[in-house]
């Protein structure tokens, strides 16, 4: 099983859902860089189940520790290793778990390439898991924001069928935070917190599209041949549960230009490309949307196959986002970090 | 740089447009597998430039030799090195591209990130790279051949506004191959390449969608966490020049879907998921459809920036595909064997 | 900083000797391995500190908490994480250290390199993260017990002028472990007891050898050319602290044997190659022999560089092995297993 | 297989002993740095065969060629690839190799591995092979020049029991390479290339050592973990064929000495160490010392195993050396460049 990920700044992942703890390895943190433990919380803030009517009502405050690697509050070069108890979980709810694979979810597949499996919560697959990704994501970005300013950004730009009406520039994406829907127009914000509401009451689960944008990446992040920077920010991207596409800049819509509408000339300078010439940062904002499905785990009776092949027809309990997007926002958002500063170092070589 | 793709299947890509050769390391292919000297010819025929009239007419006939690893007919289970000369290299043609820097090329951004570049014909960054790729795909092809009855497909199913009208699935792909533009259907196909034709004479270009998949991939290829058989799907997808786009199954058409109708249930089948699940292959078809942006050698005079800052009105000489989906048809093919090949062999641990 | 090792059975190192614990990540232990927790509590008190009088009189007793990847007593594929509490930390000791760099340590290097360092007992070189090791190591030896009657051993065969008189072969290794000092032979086990007690009253320190063996190990181990097995040992010995040479076989004797004395044939068999032919394990006994150098740390005044280029004449505290062979004996049987553990999967590719 | 090594300066390695050629692909160049042709084919000549009485008679120009990575004369930053030609093998010497295990060599144990082997000249592992490491090491060579004032030496300090008389740091070791023995002290030398001459008229063959430095190494390079200089050194130096024992600084001989003795203080100044303290270069010289095993390679008539595990009395036909030292000598110095350019670009993370 791959549980690291990165070249230079490289994390380690490491817990289950229904263990005593999850955590995260962080070896490649430069040295003297100061460790702002606000910073870090206020990052897993943003994630932590519980924080709304519309995410997960598990509870957990993700308060985390820092076992190693930081001396009289900077980093020794040493690795960082991130603490974060689960301290809400309801095992019981996973009982039922223990003989049927959930539709969508890991639970035969996990069976059949390993012949075990730790059916409570998810297990080593449970979303849970993004908590140290994120605590990661924040070392990741302080260490950017120690060398240069760039700036990492994630807003949801649609929910099922509510989308942001403007271009997504048009908007101020700092305000996105100031609602639990992460989306940066106030009033399209509660039109979706209704929907996702609703879609609650009905036990059933809605997906979306998230965007994101790194402003100010400098030039020459990425390398031309087999580490380009799109292959590798796909790669963290799809890494995230639920991601089911990805477009950089005008992505699928470049179809319907032709090659004197879709370049950028100095005539006609427009960022199509989303900040990436040929798998290298070009010194625009990069720019990319992601489509995430509706939840798997839903509320509703459905037919389910359990271990020995037959068919059950089950309510599975759990306490589940009816959309993942709002808390998939820091997410995002520390994946985006994760590579961007594993690429900055690999540049400096 | 990085030029090494793979964790155990792994391949090693080297050469320049217009240098001496081009060529690619095989390290990791299995001893003892039979090397059908045509079938990696075969595949190198797909791709070739001059093939029709809608594409380049550089002529190569890129025929290649293997220099090691092969003994008697047979992988040794050394390193297998494919060669291919460049021989219709016509340096002429890019005396002009000392000094400018092409709209959406990697001239701009090697020059910074080098402080040199080998301006011929793109140098490094060049498409034509990408027949080491289908070489060694080739090879990748021939090992899962022999362990497993996997078989990778790709067909063109969009160019500029023209798609094929029906789910792909009712199509027989084998049937993409027949005509130039490898699409399926041939009253379709015959559409789309008189619209090339069209764009061709306008000295302009077009991109479109390369739909893919995966029959019969056993299951639990792909790691849980880190190392998803989707993520490194995208790493390998996007290292193609000229992607901007990629969806998995029902991609971003699942955003208009419900939990309860996305998921695939005991009594509601689908394959939403695009055959894989939670990061592994779960025994369904893995479907993947890719957006390719239109080509960014254009004939048609552009405003151009120099190496001194300064805008040239420049007509860009070379011999340029005004479509690249149909020559990227087997480079996507040899991608998603590469890929698969490396991931059977981790599975095997 | 470099802090994961292996390809396949891989493992991840973190914490100092003064923090608040130490740990390790092993990433790759197949699943449905059972966890037998006293055979690696076993292994950990081996090399714990204090189980003697002529070892480290710090009191730590290495109680390690498993806590992720093991479900039901069982691996289950996923991360297994060991946390060992620092109990025993008397950071008083250390005041001294913070200005001064100690001979034979990282302390200079590490302050030219990082900036910063964690100078309570020596950070993250401290001798006290290979409990980490060990306790990674027992996991290993788990996983080859469970697929192939692999027997891995060391013995300590020579403290500075006293050495084992016969061939190691000639002893029963598993005697060792019968006396504090490690050596297979009672009556040169005490004389070199009395040595060490002798040398820690001088409050100075003693080097020797530490023998290796690998019995039983499966042809086939070890790649043609740059994962030699030989390569990777050694890789993995030299990362023990204090081990200043090795060698395979006969290895510096072979200078003094013609080839046709060195070759094994069929009428002259010998085990002068130590077990690995051409860097691939042959199915002999792989057998090594280590150069561990005396303890760095002595209680004896000594001139010492500060930081500020300055000599002082000091007496350095703390509590230190005055040889660190003894304990050292654990650490080697675990950088053998998990070396073995890894080439063993890779071999399985 | 395992054929690239190193971490950012990285090299793979393809070729047969018998085949068309033999090469090497460096990944991890800087770009900009001037090519020099000479230096590179200097390196090659001193590692050729055929260049004296007392080396093998196989006659290899090791004419080599650039095919990629290099732009009017400088290095871009993109795969520099080398191709060297065989051009004298005699395939007839081999075919009575078809079916009989050498002692010492890996026929047996690829067969086993493998299930299949080119046994012309030994195939894969081949002494050939290194020719392309010399190459990439001249390479790594020419990058440090550009960068640092590095030194890195070798000599042959002695074979079988004549052994230079003093400390090695007593002579000039730039007069190795005035006789073809490569010992600095010309009386030495010439004794060693009677015993030589001698061994090779009785067809057999001696081993010896050589020791080698790295002259003015920046402090820093090494990782305080996993990375150690001196691990990692080990690895590359033990990948060289008939390695059979290293030691660093006082290696062996440090097990002789007291810690107030080996240590390296304000007033006793010493450089036991080896220039490497807790696996990090220290500033001081790196010094080590390679057992190398005499050639297995030898004209008398043995008893060997066969295919069959049949017992054949021969005498192996073939061009071997009676001492691969003097040939081996920038074999290790290329190692230790490849090793110490990888270091220096990882140091500067």
């Amino acid at each position: 099983m791959a549980n690291s990920l990165g070249q230079i700044f490289k994390i380690t992942s490491f817990g289950e859902s229904h263990g005593k703890l999850i955590g995260v390895v962080i070896d490649g943190m430069p040295s003297n860089i100061e460790i702002d433990l606000n910073f870090i919380q206020n990052a897993l803030d943003k994630r932590k189940p519980g924080q709304s009517d519309i995410t997960s009502q598990r509870k957990e405050d993700d308060l985390f520790e820092i076992v190693s690697g930081v001396f009289e509050g900077k980093s020794t070069g040493a690795p960082i290793t991130i603490l974060i108890p689960n301290t809400n979980q309801q095992t019981s709810d996973y009982d039922n778990l223990k003989t049927i694979f959930r539709p969508g979810h890991a639970d035969k597949v996990y069976q059949e390439k390993y012949g075990i499996r730790d059916y409570m919560g998810g297990g080593r697959s449970s979303a849970r898991i993004t908590a140290g990704w994120v605590a990661a994501g924040a070392l990741a970005q302080l260490f950017l924001n120690s060398v240069y300013d760039i700036k990492i950004e994630a807003i949801v730009s649609q929910i099922y069928t509510i989308a942001l009406p403007k271009p997504y520039n048009h908007y101020n994406w700092a305000q996105a935070y100031d609602n639990v829907v992460r989306c940066p127009d106030a009033f399209v914000a509660e039109e979706m917190i209704q929907l996702i509401s609703k879609i609650k009451e009905e036990k059933d689960s809605v997906g979306g599209i998230i965007s994101a944008r790194i402003l100010n990446c400098p030039i020459g992040l990425g390398e031309p041949l087999f580490d380009k920077l799109n292959a590798n920010i796909s790669k963290y991207i799809f890494t995230i549960n639920a991601v089911k596409g990805l477009e950089f800049g005008e992505g699928f819509q470049t179809i319907y230009l032709k090659g004197s509408e879709n370049n950028s000339t100095a005539n006609s300078s427009n960022n199509n490309e989303g900040g990436i010439s040929a798998g290298i940062s070009n010194g625009q904002n990069i720019e990319l949307n992601i489509a995430f499905k509706p939840t798997s785990s839903i509320g509703i009776r459905q037919n389910i196959m359990n271990k020995n092949g037959e068919v059950e027809s089950l309510i599975i309990n759990g306490r589940h986002d009816p959309c993942v997007l709002p808390r998939a926002v820091p997410i995002v958002e520390a994946m985006l970090s994760l590579v961007t500063a594993d690429h900055y170092l690999l540049n400096k070589k």
